[in-house]
């Protein structure tokens, strides 16, 4: 198996990714990883690795990076010697199995769709991520992949989430919920109404409305949402984290008791910290396109990416996208509302 | 100065609007209260009044009430002698001087606009929360009051969330941004960038693009995003901390070192949680109406509601709609953008 690394995007490219490379091929003898990026860049970074991993590291030259900034669809089509276009290259000619990129989401989105193609019937491919909440863990999709959705994409979302929850977490019949401003019917727009109507009508697990409050409580398998909200929603969420953390440094640095607090406290935060690792979640899947690509978050240090590399592993060994696509085709054989 | 207080809203009606009224009454002296709903059901929760408090609390009897499944427009149109009806043809008649609720905020919305009226210019009102995140008190808008927005209303929001900011917290030309997936130019939809244009050609502080992880740092002091996402954010942050909370509780239960640690910690927890006690900031008002108008949670107890109908009182004393009226055909005038 050879999966492709976009070894220049991210924020702390192309250090992080480097060492992620070095650490998913040490702990899995069967991986091999192609670094695709600047060479020169890139080769400091793999000097210290032994040389069994060494040789399963490849680098892919490729000298243009795409940067936050740039527009996606464009730069996929005008930088055709991006890291992230090479990579993507290198799937679509059976050379790789899968993609991860730590880059724009923006641009891993358009260049799976331009360069992968999506599954047959799928509108909009979408991006996901399996969060642990309270005893469960929850795909909440989209979070960035598609911003402005149609119905149709709402539902789709919410098929192929329930897909990969089956796949990937060996939940039987996973439930769904549709993500909404209250849980009463008159609430949402017409495009929630209409996503509803259609999930009502099909053989998915559909189990109503879903507010935010609830998603914390592990309400459902799948919760769907526009990848606008989602990726606020999910953004947020990190960032009130942060800000939690931030002010107990602050006490910790200014007073002696909650230090002392601290040492008591310590194992139960990080058994707390252990259930709700999203690093560990092997990174954000993007559904509905023709290969394995999955997302990492832009700030991400080698941890993060090495869990991710590992997801994507086990999506190529679980034939992730075959599945979708078998599974997809089964499902629109039976209730006929795929597209 | 008399504020119609909606005694059938919210999950707890009407027990905790009762004892709130009686809270608000014995801590301001001049204030009159009227307890719009039920008068059987609002009774006995005013017994263990005093009777300067009993005295300066009406009620005011409607036999109907709005629930959360009603649809909002039909509702207010329909259900003459609803608490939240009744309460607003008080201000409309100059009968009282605001309206405090914490019904549904689709109804609220509704009722405001259809019995209230907009102000001169503004195309929908919006619902703002003034929250304390780091360092400063942001203004999130909107977070409920209008679902589907056009740039016009995300442009209204900045506008009328500023001067909130100016007149309520003395902030000096209130930094506004705009909540998107991303903060690059490239990132939004056509509603989103349309915005930015209209703002960035106003004489509003606009800073640009925010992200979901920037609101906790407090890096403005209005955010701005369609109601839809506002909700669904805020309610996720609320539902993670209540996530947290359990987390702890159960800990605490099932292990003693934790115990221990809290005692010690307790001193810097409650500094943090006096920091952002959001129940503390007022309620949330709802611009852009003809008279003051302030929701509260579904979930409020008394104390939230409490200082909901301070954060009333102080809207009408400083005579907050007629400030904004002002302000906005000054700056109607200045930068001709407001329609």
């Amino acid at each position: 198996m050879l999966i492709a690394v976009d070894a220049m995007g991210g924020d702390f490219a192309p250090k992080e990714p480097c060492e992620a490379a070095i650490l998913a091929c040490k702990k899995n003898k069967n991986l091999n990883l192609a670094l695709v990026g600047d060479t020169e860049k890139i080769k400091p970074f793999l000097e210290k690795a032994d040389s069994n991993v060494r040789s399963r590291i490849d680098i892919v030259h490729a000298e243009e990076v795409i940067s936050f900034d740039d527009s996606p669809s464009i730069s996929i089509r005008k930088k055709k010697k991006s890291s992230l276009v090479v990579a993507f290259n290198m799937v679509r000619s059976g050379e790789a199995d899968g993609v991860v990129s730590s880059g724009s989401t923006g641009a891993i989105a358009a260049g799976a769709v331009l360069l992968l193609g999506r599954i047959p019937g799928i509108d909009r491919p979408g991006l996901g991520v399996a969060t642990p909440f309270e005893n469960r863990t929850t795909l909440i999709m989209d979070v960035g992949g598609t911003v402005h959705c149609k119905p149709i994409n709402l539902y789709q979302f919410a098929l192929m989430g329930s897909i990969y929850m089956k796949l990937f977490y060996n939940v039987e019949n996973p439930s769904v919920k549709l993500l909404c401003n209250g849980v009463e019917d008159i609430k949402g727009d017409e495009v929630i109404s209409a996503a509803r109507d259609m999930l009502l009508a099909s053989n998915i697990n559909y189990e109503g409305y879903a507010e935010g409050t609830d998603i914390p409580k592990g309400i459902a398998d799948v919760v769907i949402c526009d990848g606008f909200t989602g990726n606020a929603l999910l953004k947020f969420g990190e960032g009130l984290g942060e800000l939690i953390k931030r002010q107990f440094k602050e006490e910790f640095k200014h007073h002696t008791l909650p230090k002392i607090g601290l040492i008591f406290m310590w194992p139960a935060i990080r058994r707390i910290m252990a259930r709700f690792e999203w690093e560990k979640y092997g990174g954000l899947p993007f559904l509905g396109v023709n290969g394995s690509v999955v997302k990492v978050h832009g700030r991400s240090k080698a941890n993060a990416l090495f869990y991710a590399i590992n997801g994507t592993a086990n999506f190529i060994n679980n034939k992730g996208v075959g599945r979708i696509r078998e599974e997809l085709e089964r499902k629109n054989g039976q209730d006929g509302t795929l597209c």
